[in-house]
């Protein structure tokens, strides 16, 4: 009998990614894992940051942020502390280097992609579906700046899904919402491209330290659920 | 014939309001004048500011922010710059001292709610489209606490709308859109209560000052739009 | 019987302009109404702001701010905080749009006038007071500019002056001190260009919302006092 | 021949202090050296800083700061950059260890007493008369306290003056103009107690090093014009 | 033939621990790996933060910094910016929930133990340094307690070690450099408890993503050099 | 009969000085005043702040911080709390004054030397050891320049050394301890050039006001102090 009761342990809940979402930026989904949902905008501007300036290469770049109440008790404004919070940062550093992952910088020429991922409401994996709705809204981006004749290639070079997995009570268990997530002894983000390589693997004890052999339990767990999240992206996109 | 083509000087655009929309917090609407969409978010906290402490009396406070794509072009986060820029913290003050206007303070006891207001996507109106619907999770934050029984009595004593007008090439409009905006000579936001008292009235003439006879057009206007506003604000609240 | 007992209903407290008050602006002024003062001090710079560049016009912007002692008890100043308050940089952005609308900015060129108003005594009505101060320091530094070959043309277009009323126990009063403000239900500011057309007007009511008999009532006395600003704001410019 | 024209070299520029010239604070005096003009407030609150918590013994801090346009060029506001400048915290940091010698703190009580010194118009020497004008604030602020029946006898054991003194083109100079200070080779200040004591000395040399017998030169014309001060203090203090 | 010229692809470069570097803690260590330099200093504090109250339990934090000229150009002070950056935040994150992973709190009691590393000199690898020779300050800091009678049972549960391991060219090496961490392809970094079970495992590509059997081999690798580090720890804390 | 037991009252602590403690930058020492240990690294970069554009000359600037834990209590790091503290910010301008004074700007072309100063152990003259290390490193970094043809002659026109002295239960003491410090009736800094010419003297007196006597017995002191400093400097850097 498993920890689990509706879903089973290597089933991600319920998927759903919105295109056009928001009707200014260059690209945008609204995208839920379950409650969780975020919106992902893509915003394209000419020219690049300092250190890549006349390389003829281009950028990308995201920022994660989350309402005040899309959790469960209020969170204090960012701007009200007067700055960004440290796992905000993270995890914008996080996405940002995942769907760098999936960019052929030459092909991109001299643009910035920037990513907002904005959580509106937060149930467990809010970072896993800011990369996987961000990637929707990058390769969404790109497919605009063709069609307004920018870049006359397109720059993404795969797919990039990511997903968590954790251990609970020692079992371990696919896409984790909240309740699962604060009791979870181990949890563990995975980026991968292509259903195949992994573009970033993130795994944290703060209870129980774990050894090689679970580590191999939850990466065959989560390869399982980006096969699922690679099958949505591609659906949303037509490709 | 008029400025504007598809609507009338007097008339509104589409007004929807979405119940529940968020489901962590004690009140929460999608609010859409138009494009214009906020998310109206209200948190119950126990206790009050230092400055009412032992008072026996509450308070409600509001804060306003815009996604960086919520306008055609990014606005650069204020986590980042490290502090809220003016706008929004003048916006904040105006949707708090608007909302202030409804609650009898006594009967909310020694509690607080805080009424966030989230631009998501912006076309202009977001300050009249967040007091709007700012009310509206605002009450319903007082009916969940009359439910979960920390007060007995609703605490609201009357229904606060907002509308914006403005004076373009003369001629005054109701409910300005982004592109009429941008062109106004002057841009008027108006809050008042049950139709009829006004909460607050900001005019503002950056291009060309005004008499009182235009003023008192725009304001026959303005309390044209409240009518609306507040039968679809009733509608949604079942009151 | 009135709620005032020495000034009449309709009466300004004192006015009092100092010209020249600073020795090292381009323009300089100590106003005072009653035991309200401002120190009023206009900078001429070369240039504008990037949004104006290259466009032949010119800018006026303005800052305000009150000294720790300036109230009855001790601010803590917003340079230890860290930041300035909401109250200042809104008054700050009322002022810069209230003079903006006295200014032809093709004629001042790219040129840009920085009003800055100190509070160094508050009573009630300092923003008002700085906008009236602030407008005759602006007239200073236009004709240094012109002294100085800078401009050829006078830029002012209209005298800008600006006065507060109220609503105190049901009463309408001109110029509120301080103590009549804290009882205040209604608190309008009233901002005038050449005592005719209103360029700003804004009125709040947090206790007891108002009906549009009582915003005229309100507006009759704003022009009265605006009447003798003018007049005080002539005299000491010369014009 | 000197380089100074119309003042002797151990001459100080006029002298006066004004009275109770903010209305709000415990203690305030303008206070002038020539064109140098600073306002300095004293405010009392009950309780100590948390270092010296229920020690029986009060304290003195300051602050100082300058108006934007108190100089030649305008400095920009310290609560837009977001923090008070480096000079702003020593000379504050000088003020308060200055007048601090002057104060039995046993007889203060647990109360604080802040000065504020706030500079309106500048033209060299504003920390020295910040100081001699603060000491006066101080003064009034505790003659206020006894009057008021807080504290029973007075904490002020000695009066405390400044002066600064500088080398230009070779030759001592008493109490520094700007022009004279900004050329030069040494700058030196000079907090003295009861015409007799050093509290603080602060001699820099920028340009050229000093000899210990130039020192002593700069010490004779600082301690004649400490006389000077010391009288005009007690002259407005009437001790 | 490997990439690498001197050092075997699971080699360590020299790792030493000088113990009582600093004085004032109550535990300090100056770790090398190579030409890595980080200060551990460990400071003991009565309390906890608020989240842990009255819970009976302790806490454990770190905070990473580098000095300005750690590195091969110079570094603006985060100081001087206002802020943490990102990557200090992350790791500063990491060594704390690492460190953790080895505390019985319950044991700990409600006292905090803080870990600064501040990094003098860098050379690759300074996180994993970083929580290698924070673990041995932590333990010095928890022997103390229990020489000072803050504690009965040492809280320590097990030994933390840290170490990099990268692919460059396709080959995977052990604990790199500068040089090699900037052209490598991947880079993780692995925290290990007691030799056996991850505490943390962060892998990413941002040039070339890996399949499952690289990971593995970076895995064994991180392992054996895990195995020497341990052994070093043993040694200097003679346990 | 002294109130020291061990040294003379006009005996330093032992003073060492090692070069090139770390390995980046273009001079760098550790200094120690007995158990005071300052690392004083120097960076070179070429072009100047904006005041000194095409000038033709160069810059020297300095930067004072301590480790959290160098003191005996753990301070907050500055880059938390999100500013400079005052004293750090003074203690900056002094060793940049202070070394200014050796450097002939023209010599030093277009070129601007940054000394870093961080304290990584305090026991009282921090600043002292600071500025007389900062000298070591700056006059590293110039040779650096000669070697690397930045520049053809030397620009250092002097020895720059510093050293407190103080007055403990009435008796001058030379290079106080922080005990000694902690107790002290006045504290004074002096920084001396060539043995000779005071470019800095800083003496307070917070507790006991000091007659010119006294003074002149510090500066007695402080010269021989700074006699065996100048010494140690130029051993170490060979001249």
């Amino acid at each position: 009998m498993s920890v689990r009761k509706i879903r089973k342990n290597d089933q991600m809940r319920e998927v759903t990614i919105i295109r056009d979402y928001i009707n200014h930026p260059e690209g945008s989904v609204l995208i839920s894992f379950g409650d969780t949902k975020v919106i992902c905008n893509a915003t394209v501007t000419e020219g690049v940051p300092s250190f890549l300036r006349d390389s003829g290469k281009g950028w990308v770049t995201a920022e994660y942020a989350m309402l005040p109440r899309a959790t469960n008790t209020r969170n204090q404004r960012e701007s009200k502390r007067g700055k960004q919070d440290g796992r905000s940062q993270e995890i914008s550093r996080l996405i940002g280097r995942s769907l760098r992952a999936a960019v052929d910088f030459q092909k991109l020429g001299e643009n910035t992609i920037t990513i907002d991922c904005d959580v509106i409401q937060a149930d467990g994996g809010t970072r896993t579906a800011a990369i996987t709705g961000g990637f929707c809204a990058l390769y969404m981006a790109c497919e605009w700046m063709i069609k307004e004749e920018i870049i006359t290639e397109n720059p993404i070079s795969g797919i990039v899904s990511a997903v968590s997995v954790g251990i609970v009570l020692g079992e371990p268990l696919l896409d984790l919402e909240y309740i699962e997530d604060s009791v979870a002894d181990v949890d563990t983000n995975l980026v991968v491209k292509d259903c195949s390589d992994i573009v970033e693997i993130q795994g944290s004890a703060e209870k129980v330290a774990f050894n090689r052999d679970l580590l191999n339990q939850m990466l065959d767990l989560g390869f399982a659920g980006i096969e699922q999240l690679t099958k949505a992206q591609k659906q949303v996109l037509g490709i």
